[in-house]
């Protein structure tokens, strides 16, 4: 049953990444609440450093800053 | 009023499909609740196969494993 | 696989409703995509009136200004 | 056309305050976007403190170690 | 804190005006509820025109009617 | 920068569990993503049963079901 989105930056994440978030995820919820996997979705948003902001900022300009 | 949000994977909606999943929903909303289409939102997000999982697996691998 | 979210006023949205707006969307979905209703989720947010603004106005307003 | 959704902690936001946050959204996307208000949705969520993490921690125990 | 989803059509909106968003977005929430900008998360996510529906049609295809 | 959303049944997820589900999220998004903990926000909704449809049912009457 359990629904789970992710949302993080657009910066590589590869297949193998999302494999372990989406297999994490399902761990934790099996461990914690015992929910049954076959019934849990995990769904991974990569979102656009400009279509990101923390305070006044695009996460875009924020990693150039740090550059 | 309403919003309806659909999320689907990312394996070649059409837009004719994209139509009737709007026109359906708009007229499941005027039947059942008795909303107005004019202020109805209907969203459909298409999710890659590698960024949705279903228990441990993503989508992309539960379908190779069924070819 | 889908996952359908639904966001409407809370309004007095009966548990029958409910049932028709998940069975429709589902009936929906299996016609259009051909996407098997044991997967697929469907959620239903009910939202304050004072929690939903159009335009300017908070929905309480406009229902008010309706009476 | 715009759909906002913003999430702040349930810490008694007022009707007042939420009717300018609706009103402050739709001046935005007019002024920047050019966007019609009378299709301009806003949804307000207030979510519990106990529903809330940041880091390890839910912000109800954050607000906790502050006072 | 808080956390908005800002959804428009996928209609060119520039890096400036997406900045603009952020920013006041921001300030709205600092003025209305005193939010700490430092950890308030914007994310805007752009839609295409066809997967955004508004009663039984497309934009895409109402783009088109108003040619 | 990570946003977290677990959706789950309203069926009496403690503070404790609701603290190892945050926590775990942020082990996770740690160790795959080394995403830092400090900016990653995790918001738990707790969906009531009647709101909840898998497939043509309500989760309310799957439960009855199973009693």
């Amino acid at each position: 049953m359990p629904y789970v989105n992710i949302k993080v930056t657009n910066e590589g994440v590869t297949r193998q990444q999302k494999q372990r978030l989406v297999s994490g995820v399902n761990h934790l919820l099996k461990e914690v609440l015992n929910k049954d996997p076959k019934s849990t979705f995990v769904i991974i948003d990569e979102v656009e450093l400009d279509n990101w902001g923390i305070g006044f900022d695009l996460v875009s300009d924020i990693r150039k800053s740090l550059d």
